[in-house]
């Protein structure tokens, strides 16, 4: 048996290989970022499911179209033209998960050797897509604000990359948001040097309080959207499970597209797809969105104080999360893959930073979700990370 | 934009091309191979749903693992041993249609260049994932017993490919039913020149009368099963929306599998995979499959009737289906695929051959699928095919 060297070039997840060691009854997982029960409308999504089999039989259980379900495309065309992007529903193709969404286009446009730009610290399935293509992964620093638009521009003289893939709000894993000024920046120095941008925005529904900026599809003039590949997931807004995500892309990337979805799977699942379309039809996507930032908010104060109050004596840089899944901690002088093993020993599991870095930089990160865990469980759960830590230094 | 070379090597489905000029109402369409809406058993898929609804919630909304439902697993692994595979629920993997377990393997085995070989004529889908990783295609003759044998040692000997993907039941586009003579020399040769087989058995159990012989993965000795993987779906015998398929593999492959799985798509729609699961634990698939073999062998006779009625005149060569969906015919000295715009004309479509053919031969052949027209519509459309035909001599 040889597998091909595209497999063996991809890092397996650490947070996947993690999940071994998570059996354990007694660890507080603060690891994944699995949208919670708690912050799922099930009794919108029974609804759905019951008019999915009252309405659209046996549509829902046939083969579809590559592109997907019509209907479907139709109405969340008419949500992102609610949120300033220009787009009908032949622009638009459902995926599987976005993650589908990063793979489709690593498929599309990366050969082997072909320079990615990623921002530094990115999204793991990213990063893995990419691997897997082959590309040659180049890293942008970030701060609160996003990338560093010089460390951009650089970045683009020097390796020329076919694209450049970033998460504009409440990132993954930082939580940071790309401010407006910077969105602006991106799109002039990408459409300058025909660069494609890549935005996955599968978080920025997720706001606490004030929405973030415009997607940087929105904010495009006509020639600069010609460079802008636009991301998004029903996945943590209406149920994971579903599998159910969007692209829109430009018009010359779509038969690409289209044929790499082809090969993939064919088209989405039909009944996802039908609940999905039942859901944002029967208006269920507005309450479920108040409801999922309520629940997150909550959750995120109740980590931030956790974090404030256990960990305040250690040197710690973090910011407080303003939308999203993710609390990003960074503890100068801290091995945080090292300690790993200890903090499961002492109950507690957090992703350490250096897998989200594609040059393995941010020894000293870690990630914690507040997603799933609950408040007494997020209490415990820092408490005894503090204890790892302090005995660490 | 430079979309990926990977990208622009693969062939576009002549199947999809086809469908923009299928909008005509009045084009009766022999082509696609879509299980009917009358081959499936739609009041016991409300059942699983219902099932899915009131005793599988949430998790059939939340994040599952990337092998698949477990129980569903357990399940599938259960009746492959009632057909004599040494299975277990590790060595599943479910995936979304078995055009993604095809995508998988190759993802998973085939770097630019490797040799790849496949049955001449075989799966367009197939032809298409192996193009987008790189590959070498080399195709094996065949006939209604499958590959021939001496080619396929020949061929190994030559090429050394990485791996042999064949369909053996019921093929598509041919209908062939690889012998239990072939299917034992296949395995021995595969073993013996360290080649992967890859079994694609998307029909076998939709015979019309006679089961296919044992897969080759029941047939496999301990030495032999290490050079198997094994694709099977539930798109013919559930239905196709679900997008539910699945993937045994040899352990040493199966964490390769498991990484590109995660990268694809994470998971599985678990709405799907729930339906499946409560489809099958409630005893449902044995009388949907009863339902399906009648009504595709029903329709298949019908066929036969009509083109042995209407074609009888041309020369021409068929082999009666015994099984699957499909109906090929080899017209010499007719090029189906020049001929196709003036079937489209005269109100039917068909699939030429050559796109099945991995060397585009086969320019005289095509296929026919009985799956979807009504009676009506396969008499009419048969008898347009013999005027078209007829006039093209």
């Amino acid at each position: 048996m040889r597998p091909s060297e595209a497999t063996t070039r991809v890092q397996s997840s650490a947070i996947r290989e993690l999940f071994a060691l998570l059996s354990r009854q007694d660890v507080i997982s603060l690891a994944g970022g699995f949208p919670s029960a708690a912050a799922i409308d099930i009794e919108a999504l029974k609804s759905a499911m019951a008019r999915t089999m009252s309405q659209t039989m046996p549509a829902a259980l046939l083969y579809g179209s590559v592109q997907g379900y019509e209907p479907l495309r139709e109405m969340i065309a008419g949500r992102c033209r609610g949120f300033g992007m220009r787009l009908d529903a032949s622009g638009i193709v459902i995926t599987s998960g976005s993650q589908q969404g990063i793979d489709l286009i690593a498929r599309t446009m990366v050969d082997p050797g072909d320079a990615v730009a990623v921002e530094a610290p990115t999204y793991l399935g990213a990063i893995q897509a990419f691997q897997a293509r082959g590309a040659n992964l180049v890293s942008v620093p970030t701060d609160n604000e996003g990338l560093h638009i010089d460390a951009l521009e650089t970045l683009f003289e020097q390796h020329r990359p076919k694209l450049l893939y970033l998460i504009p709000n409440f990132a993954n894993p930082t939580g940071a948001v790309l401010s407006l000024r910077r969105r602006r920046q991106v799109l002039e120095l990408a459409a300058r040097h025909g660069v494609l941008i890549v935005e996955d925005d599968a978080y920025g529904e997720l706001f606490f309080r004030d929405p973030p900026p415009p997607s940087l599809l929105a904010l495009a003039n006509a020639e600069e959207r010609q460079w802008v590949v636009h991301l998004s997931s029903f996945s943590k807004v209406i149920a994971p499970g579903l599998r159910l995500a969007w692209l829109a892309a430009p018009v010359e990337l779509m038969r690409h597209v289209h044929l790499a979805k082809q090969i993939s799977d064919t088209h989405s699942s039909a009944i996802s797809q039908m609940v999905g379309y039942h859901f944002l039809n029967a208006g269920s996507i507005e309450p479920a969105l108040s409801r999922a930032r309520q629940y997150y908010a909550k959750q995120a104060s109740i980590m931030r104080r956790a974090v404030e109050a256990e960990l305040g004596k250690v040197p710690l840089v973090t910011v407080a999360a303003r939308g999203g899944m993710f609390q990003w901690i960074e503890l100068p002088g801290v091995n945080t893959q090292a300690l790993l093993p200890k903090a499961i020993e002492a109950g507690v599991a957090y992703v350490p930073g250096a897998p989200f870095f594609a040059d393995r930089a941010g020894a000293d990160s870690l990630r914690l979700s507040f997603a799933s865990a609950t408040a007494e469980q997020i209490g415990e759960g820092v408490r005894r990370l503090a204890g790892v830590f302090s005995g660490a230094r």
